[in-house]
């Protein structure tokens, strides 16, 4: 009974059509074209590498497609019980047609087939949609990108900001910001100008958010005097290898100021430490030091009641503390389950917690973080599986709920908060 | 068969009459008097304004009560999947015989007078008590508390010292010590011989208990040398905006003496920051960092071995910790599930854990924390859930205990130890 | 049917004979020659002492065994909720063949009687691992250690280090090490040199690793210049009470550079705080600050990647970050459920997390860290439980594996990796 019941809020949370607030997909490229784009995913690269492939193995330049995937295949057994290689499974089931409990060197052709079968059909990109039940999904923007050559309405722009913050000791980068706007940086006051300019193009192309990763140790604070400000512009272009603490709290203070502005939701995305493995793969280098606390966050939240944070952490060490913020500050909105946290032993516990305490409106519950839209189906399915868990043991047995309430609450997390949260 | 069991072992733990070890219940006005009491609270006000509504339509002076529970009506709905609503739908069905299963804009009038027939029935503090089943009551007293024109046996008095450790630099204050002991604070001596008359005053009132709620990078030490300390005195009265943080070590390790002195335990309620949120409503602005550590408290569990240390955390990181210093440190018992952490998926994490490791007479099962004794019923029933759960899983089905065996151990952690403990 | 399928599972897991690849087994006195051996374990005084227990009476000079017994049964009814306690309840049943689900002044003597009967029997070393199904265990030896006398194919020696990187201020330790290898160290050439007589030492005995405890603050760094190296050296011969940070780090360091030449691997456990409650019993006194964290080592795991670290931490809050660290960097590995992580709730949280993400190549699945043979048993028995629960509903259910394929997956946890990984 209980596992029908479990089964029969899947297959309704499973039915609604979606909108995917954050990925990485290319919209020119969108759709995989092999099963080497697939297996490209970092995810698998990494830990095949980490069960012992030689990152040269992988990274060869000009492998063709057949033989990186037959050179994966000797050893993604090794990860057979990941919930990464079963994403795999499931989108070689629901999208591909094509069932497998394995990937290995005795099946890896067949496979590589069936994928081909189905990523080389025409209007595969709609089908892909159409089957993975989405039909919007955010982009992860270059400040750059000019944004076109897509339809805008099926991939929204989002202007991602790491670059702005903490890569604006990089000559190239300034000279990147230049040609996108314009505006030559040379002072604190020009810096705001090119970055209006950012939100003045990403907006009109229909940009819904704004977005930055941020390391364990970065504590915003409010901007110093203006002219302590234009210091800290000037010793940043005066040189250096990275960009200075106080440059890098100035810009992303600037940000905030624009989202308030424009009205742009302000995706944080906390807790990432870059390249802790150098040496590891394209994409597989990164970690993270647990220690850090939203309280890091609080004048932030304090200076701008009018923009909403959705708010994504890294750690589930963070879970409790993202909970607590999001009950207290109407600004403050969880969003999703990210990369090391994003497995289902921490979904179920982190999202537990989200339910229990966190108003329903306030929820962001997945996104799919894809590279290839591909992994939004399976990624979003195993989200619902532990959703449909949480909300049949928390909701329908804890407390008597009928299972319409239930699924409609699904909903909210799932579609109607983000429709509402950014502004769709 | 599970679900019986599980019911069959609440009913068991739920017809236990109980000791509730820490409340914030106003002893001259314990019961509410109209639903704005129990809306008032502040789970339901900080939620209410975190999900949308301004804190000026809650706070307006004046407002009746009616039409006080009108407005949060409004925005009550969006809170209905938290634990904290659904303290509101237990006691209306145990505490009003009134069924209800959301609260909104159109079923408000009817709670609200359903409630009100309760409420103002004759004998109500007594019959809401009865219906609880809790026989006792810890308060939370201000340290200039005379404690009288009450009850002390029924409402049990606690020493709350916040104030003379983290405000003593306000005059206020220490003219409030100055009138409830007739001692004027000049120096380390007379801040001492005061603290021993607040002893004195609470212990011959009945208290049992001293309790601080600390912020998460407090580490007391022990005092300094007595040169020292007159300087540390010295510079508080001098004046400032805040306690110095050696005049805060000062002040506490003082009390643990007295506690020492008095057989007292110090319930120490870890890891909040004040203020955090400071335009939140009322009650609403504290938040933390969960970046602290029983470590240090250490020179604290060694230096006083005779005093019982009640601990509560306010992180669920810390839950481990808790269980570790209480399994090794003979003073170091277990107390409650704290604000935050007070949430059915926390506390039951935490609760697994202290039954697996903790021995069952260091264990304070569950306080209400409650300023109304309508709480009390509904959170202490979130409790005994999950405790029956746990009990059930643990011990039942996991070791084969008898169900009387479990339900004895239930009643160790849920009033034996605070009876023994807190020496009632 | 579930009950059922958990119990196959649990059957066919404890049906492997295992090898142990963690203890502190005194090779020379593997088994116990009375309970008194076996209730002087420290789980057991410290819990009897935290429960109130006076150590006096737990450590008086010259103790008989079946007084030792008598006093701890006094206070062994107030844990007999803890998951330690029931350790002895399965030893008895599995290994004295006397069933108990309890332990007390009631009973003490039937138990003290059962367990000399076993003990006492001809052969019992031999049948302790029979009937536990372990064939080799792994040691902690100190550094000085002849590994002479003993079979060391059933117990593979290990060198344990903690006293050459902490200690080494100490006198007396530096007069073993001389005595041990024949080299004097005064100077950091020396101290290399003494460190690789060692090395070839346990390498001849057929070590299988080197093993350390490190303090949640340790952060290693490669080693600066040989003059400030040489320097470091002087200064820690000069004198102190304590090793300088500098000279553990140059310790520390060097060792991982034998492990390297040696190809052993290099066992990290990570989190511990020594002698906390100095006035605890034996080793009762030592206790943790959980905020640690892994990226304390990767300096270390990069320069580094030809060893293999099995890593163990002592915090639950660290296990996200060592299943993320195992599933990027090569050489880390997740290395059992140490001390007061090795409890079945926080290892079926731990070990959910490691099997979903964690290639399962590199999961060594448990260790017993027991001092006496009799508790390798029910601690490994405690383990298997858990790993059955969680196969069963990762896989069986969530992913519907059959049998045979949740019980290959948990045969590489239980075994095959300790083969691989330790060379054995």
């Amino acid at each position: 009974m209980s596992v029908q019941a479990r089964q029969r809020l899947f297959k309704a949370l499973d039915s609604l059509v979606l909108i995917d607030p954050h990925s990485h997909i290319n919209p020119h490229a969108a759709a995989s074209t092999t099963l080497a784009d697939i297996l490209g995913y970092h995810y698998y690269t990494e830990l095949a590498h980490s069960s012992g492939m030689p990152r040269e193995e992988i990274e060869e330049p000009g492998l063709e497609p057949r033989e990186k995937v037959r050179r994966l295949a000797g050893y993604l057994d090794r990860i057979d019980n990941t919930v990464q290689l079963s994403w795999l499974f499931e989108m070689c089931r629901v999208l591909f047609d094509h069932e497998i409990d394995h990937f290995s060197t005795d099946n890896w052709e067949e496979v590589f087939t069936a994928a081909e079968k189905a990523l080389t059909r025409t209007g595969w990109e709609d089908e892909v949609l159409e089957r993975s039940r989405v039909e919007q999904i955010f982009l992860t923007n270059d400040f750059d990108d000019p944004l076109e050559g897509f339809d805008t309405r099926r991939y929204v722009p989002c202007l991602r900001t790491d670059d702005l913050v903490f890569k604006f000791h990089d000559k190239a980068i300034r000279q990147r910001l230049a040609r996108a706007t314009g505006v030559e940086v040379s002072s604190a006051a020009t810096f705001r100008e090119a970055v209006g300019e950012l939100f003045e193009h990403f907006t009109a192309k229909g940009a819904r958010a704004c977005a930055i990763s941020l390391p364990p140790d970065f504590a915003p604070q409010p901007n110093p005097s203006e002219s302590e400000v234009e210091k800290t512009v000037a010793d940043l272009l005066a040189g250096g290898d990275t960009s200075p603490k106080a440059f890098s709290n100035f810009a992303f203070w600037t940000l905030a100021e624009f989202c308030d502005q424009f009205e742009l939701p302000f995706d944080l995305m906390i807790g990432v430490n870059r390249q802790v493995y150098p040496t590891g793969v394209f994409q597989g280098q990164d970690l993270y030091d647990s220690r850090t606390s939203l309280i890091q966050y609080a004048p932030l939240f304090n200076a701008f009641p009018r923009v909403t944070f959705p708010v994504s952490v890294l750690a589930e060490t963070s879970n409790q503390e993202l909970v607590s913020y999001a009950w207290i500050f109407p600004n403050v909105v969880t969003n999703g389950h990210w990369w090391y946290s994003n497995i289902p032993s921490h979904i179920k516990n982190d999202l537990r917690a989200r339910v229990q305490a966190v108003p329903r409106t306030k929820q962001v519950g997945y996104y799919s973080d894809a590279y290839k839209l591909e992994f939004i189906q399976p990624k979003f399915a195993m989200y619902k599986r532990v959703l449909a868990d949480v909300l049949f043991e928390e909701f329908i047995l804890a407390q008597h709920w009928s299972e319409e309430r239930a699924v409609a609450l699904g909903q909210d997390i799932l579609r109607g908060n983000v429709e509402r949260i950014f502004r769709m």
